[in-house]
């Protein structure tokens, strides 16, 4: 059973609550760098996996997208992607990313935003993703980093006045699952290392075109100071392939 | 000025007693996963970057390498590895890895491990070495891994009776210098995000092929018994690479 944690109403409503909820890609402080990575949108083809409020799929139509399809499996999240659009040209599916069945090289442009870490299977996705893009097509996708997923806690150390000594690292290579605490709630993550999700992606046919593990711009640290650790450790893992 | 500390008599003679000094390539916790990353020697001309005792130069030549060109900024190293060989076609030149200048498409394959966290230019590094690979050659590396330099201690974080609790990461954004202790030594390491060595490899002129974090094997378990922690985060990262 996938786990369908945006659908628990406690959960959602935390969840609504985040600055990238209310704020949109501009509160994210990864979104610059998500940007840089995506290929040029006009009149393509745009799949979005785990498309949650569908500020992604909006933001492609923005780019002149031609036609985008979001699939998330939360109905919570896809009705208020619905309500924010009345674009014709957006199509919202609910489904688990493991369970996307598109026809052969329907998609010019493949994304995804901190979805695969909830899934289980990410080779499986891989492979559809590759049948899925046109020939030099492109893959752009965002995940917790492995040096942020291999301990549960997924917190920091910190001495006995609170304060954050460094980011602790242990069980890097037992890649399974976690059950981390995100939003007051038990949400089942799946750690793998960094050799796993490139490897996996240049196994699927895919052409490794770009890594980043950012930082918050100068811009986003003014208006979120409180992200000013995240220079410590890298806390997102950006990777943009093209299908060989 | 280039470091040179294995032309420190002191430090020598410690870096002599490892393991990997001793017993060769099969002591290498990583070598059997370095190994499996190397294309077919046969009839390849080679060079090895920081060649220390030579036991690469010498296992391309079993693996049949028409020549072998060993650069390594330590005296000592290569003497040592000169008095290990009378083989005619492996020649070891004193030199800075930054400082190499062969000609264009001389190589079929260029190797290096654990040398480039010395050098404080990778990105020359990496435009020489595609300049003195032939098209469709191979690049294989391997350095400390980003999680092992961030911090110049390069430890465990342990309690009080000494238990080792996690391995702590800070100060991972901040690329620069790192004064690090190694066999009672300092010695300046660089420490880079796993971002830049990607994408400066990518920008070069080469195609990401594979990536590994190696765990020792069953084998290298049982014959070093210490190295059990090394599941726990990783100690390398190896890039295998083609150029364009």
């Amino acid at each position: 059973m996938k786990q369908n944690k945006y659908d628990d109403p406690e959960f959602f409503a935390n969840y609504s609550q985040m600055p990238r909820s209310t704020g949109g890609l501009n509160a994210a402080g990864e979104w610059q760098i998500f940007r840089a990575l995506l290929p040029d949108r006009n009149n393509k083809k745009v799949l979005d996996l785990g498309c949650g409020f569908g500020w992604h799929c909006r933001y492609a139509r923005e780019q002149q997208a031609k036609f985008v399809i979001g699939v998330d499996l939360s109905e919570n999240m896809l009705t208020r992607a619905r309500n924010s659009t009345n674009d014709s040209a957006i199509e919202y599916r609910q489904l688990a990313i493991e369970d996307i069945d598109f026809a052969a090289e329907e998609f010019d442009v493949v994304i995804s935003s901190l979805a695969f870490h909830y899934v289980e299977n990410f080779n499986t996705v891989c492979k559809k993703v590759r049948h899925a893009l046109k020939p030099g097509g492109s893959f752009v996708l965002s995940v917790e980093h492995p040096i942020f997923t291999a301990l549960a806690s997924q917190d920091w150390h910190h001495d006995q006045e609170g304060k954050r000594l460094h980011w602790p690292v242990d069980g890097y290579q037992d890649e399974s699952q976690r059950i981390a605490r995100f939003l007051d709630n038990d949400v089942i993550k799946y750690h793998r290392t960094l050799e796993t999700y490139l490897n996996t992606i240049i196994d699927a046919g895919f052409r490794i075109t770009r890594i980043s593990e950012p930082q918050p711009s100068k811009e986003v640290l003014e208006e979120y100071p409180e992200m000013k650790d995240e220079v410590r450790r890298p806390i997102f893992l950006l990777i943009a392939a093209v299908k060989n």
